[in-house]
């Protein structure tokens, strides 16, 4: 019952590695105006949880307390004023912070209802992923249909979602991972052509190929420059993490001469109200995609809630494929 | 008469310092197809001249032969199938090449009327820069009125139209130049704000103004890790030229936390249509500014045509403030 009872929450407290997380504990948290609470069935493991780990990535102002960006889960209860969701109802949901819990209250915005035809606990895989491919390969990024995508890290939770979501729409797929198995995962989910980068040249293999016209890049330092050196004219290069480092040496000619753009983003600070935008996006567009079977999470490992630290111990490891779950 | 008579026109061959100009004579060039026929009143010396000269700026496939992006001048004869222009008339035009000249063809898309009240010569300064500063901060940086932009290199040709058309259409300007007296040009042109590069930190003075939407720089080099920590979250900054070389070391962390826009463009190389495309936008927009009296060519120096080598050392100076033209 909402406002009674505790909750688990995940800190990182001082940050390090693995071993600082601790599950805490407090009172189950009320909606608010606006806000729906979940009981979450599942929470999803991202990239950016671990960074705030190793304390480089503090939580907005504002966020709930502890780690964790996305869960599914049921409405357990509406805050005042949320229209067009029921008590039980199945939904998934992108949260500023304290995903990884029991109960987690979300902004009715940025709550979607899990598609017809997917798992309950799968869906705790799709709001960061398909949130943030949206948000940079179609609106930052305007990929077309017919143009040419390079999607590094392709055997990630981002990647493994922007292959399907940039094959559903019509795009020629490239895509980068560090194992000849993550390669035939990437082509499994649609890649027209999976390089592995430890022992092929993907710049040489992209530009052969006549370039590409976006590219999410979620690696950073020497790469920045191959993609603007395998880019098309009028190429729209898209950062969301730096997994290489940020500092970069680039020829910037190019980018003029080429009519590149530059540029990235982040989820997690934008707006309540623009992430509510995003959403009717993802239920116009991206979630039909779902229902038809163009798209489906890919799911690496589960784990429960109370053993978080072999879930980040996979996530800091590099072996895994696709999302890394919590199961509260 | 066209097709008869000789054409002086400007080479670099081999290319080097203005040394290197030499006047050469060609058979006066016929209209085309879609083209233009101007005997020429002025022509426009540019930046991208100097480079070309030096070797560094090959001219694209097909331009006109010789030196030369601009010119004004009377209509001598219309090519095939152009309509909107009757012999006689005082136009401006953008060419691929061989501006300086006493004759210059132009493909009509990119030849605009003379406006009301502007004298012919100085119009011959008005076609590189007005289509650049269209092309770059208003389309490509899509500067909206009352956002903030800044101008480097206020002074020079493009900055002095750059703080014009901003001012006109209702932004803030902020801009740099290299000596008081060029810093004072800029204020008396609009500019509410002209920091003097040498003598002040241009970094902290527009921060601390709230930051800049959209940067227009043709400096480069150290300036563009600047531009991205002065950028206001959301801004736009438009590379068009690399004064101060395009290596450049940069941190991406910032461009994606602000989700900044890096681009940046040339013109020259842009297809006839979508010039064509432009000129009707500034005949539309930029036009009624001139006639308003808001947008003037600053002229800088004359020249006699068969004195292109010291209109050359005057760019090569810095000296300049607005525009050189040659006098045919």
């Amino acid at each position: 019952m909402p406002g009674t009872g505790t909750n688990r929450i995940v800190t990182a407290n001082p940050p390090g590695g693995p071993e600082v997380l601790r599950i805490e504990t407090r009172p189950v948290p009320q909606a608010g105006p606006g806000e729906i609470l979940i009981r979450a069935a599942a929470c999803g493991v991202n990239r950016p949880d671990q960074i705030e780990r190793m304390g480089f990535y503090p939580a907005p102002p504002g966020a709930p307390e502890g780690l964790g960006l996305e869960v599914s889960g049921h409405v357990e209860a509406l805050g005042e004023g949320v229209t067009g969701f029921a008590p039980g109802e199945p939904v998934c949901a992108l949260v500023a912070g304290g995903g990884y819990s029991d109960h987690v209250v979300a902004p009715a915005g940025s709550v979607l209802p899990v598609p017809t035809g997917l798992d309950l606990v799968e869906a705790a895989g799709l709001p960061e992923t398909v949130f943030t491919v949206w948000a940079n390969v179609f609106e930052i990024g305007a990929l077309l249909p017919g143009e040419t995508i390079l999607i590094h890290g392709g055997s990630s939770g981002i990647g493994t979602t922007a292959i399907q979501m940039a094959k559903a729409a019509g795009a020629r797929v490239f895509t980068t991972a560090g194992t000849d198995e993550k390669c035939a995962l990437c082509r499994q989910l649609g890649a027209d052509r999976a390089i592995n980068y430890r022992t092929e040249d993907f710049e040489a293999i992209v530009t052969d190929a006549g370039g590409a016209d976006v590219v999410l890049d979620m690696v950073g330092g020497s790469y920045v420059q191959k993609n603007v050196n395998l880019a098309r004219p009028g190429g729209r290069l898209v950062s969301i993490a730096f997994l290489q480092g940020s500092r970069v040496e680039l020829d910037m000619m190019r980018v003029m001469l080429k009519r590149l753009t530059l540029t990235g983003s982040t989820l997690r600070a934008r707006p309540v109200a623009e992430k509510a935008r995003l959403a009717a996006a993802l239920r116009k567009t991206v979630w039909p995609w779902i229902k038809a079977g163009q798209l489906r999470p890919v799911i690496d490992a589960r784990f429960a809630l109370a053993d978080v630290r072999s879930a980040h111990e996979r996530l800091d490891s590099g072996a895994h494929s696709g999302k890394i779950l919590l199961l509260p």
